[in-house]
């Protein structure tokens, strides 16, 4: 019988498998870039999926962590059972100088041009 | 009885209706990238599609510059029955600064670390 434990390997790209047709598609996507901005805010952290309070369903949100995790932006781990989040930036800068900053700061930009904020964390 | 003349107005969004999502998607893709590259390489000038040697149908290519053009990434312009496109840069640069330039240095770097060149240019 099948347990409600997700799967305990987490599949990651190691660096020079980074691609940035990928990485520009995971963070081509609203809520995905929310994530990403939230936790540029918080370098080097690790963060539950919960922290994120995002506007859309529990399974949704696994997906969004997993085309993050696949594509080499973030990289997850558990402890316990909690999936942990910490951005791959160390590996994101090698690989694209300047690209993360730059597609953080035209987030900012365009939220704040357009009155959007990120939304409230979650405890 | 329908032509075989595509529509003659080709929608563009204005500068302050692009958005960030839409030009990474567009930009995610390799064959976009390889488009934006060649295009990028001759600043300010306009190119026919066959410009871009790509190794894809024509209905394919046809695709990917409205994706483009939809994102706001380039601007088509008939000229007689041809198509021309120019990359939208001004605007692009100036909704986000420097992510444009960053999005090249990266697939530059990427396609020297891979030994990727672009294409060979069609007449």
């Amino acid at each position: 019988m099948s347990t409600a434990t997700s799967p305990r390997v987490l599949n990651h790209p190691a660096r020079e498998d980074i691609r940035l047709g990928p990485v520009l598609h995971a963070l081509s996507d609203p809520v995905r870039l929310r994530i990403v901005r939230a936790m540029a805010r918080g370098a080097g952290e690790e963060f539950s999926c919960s922290y994120f309070a995002l506007p859309v369903t529990k399974s949704t949100c696994t997906h969004h962590f997993r085309v993050l995790r696949e594509s080499g932006v973030l990289r997850q781990t558990y402890q316990g059972t909690a999936k942990m989040n910490s951005l791959r930036r160390a590996d994101l800068d090698a690989l694209f100088p300047g690209l993360l900053d730059s597609v953080l700061a035209a987030a900012d930009a365009q939220a704040d041009r357009l009155g959007e904020e990120l939304p409230a964390q979650g405890g």
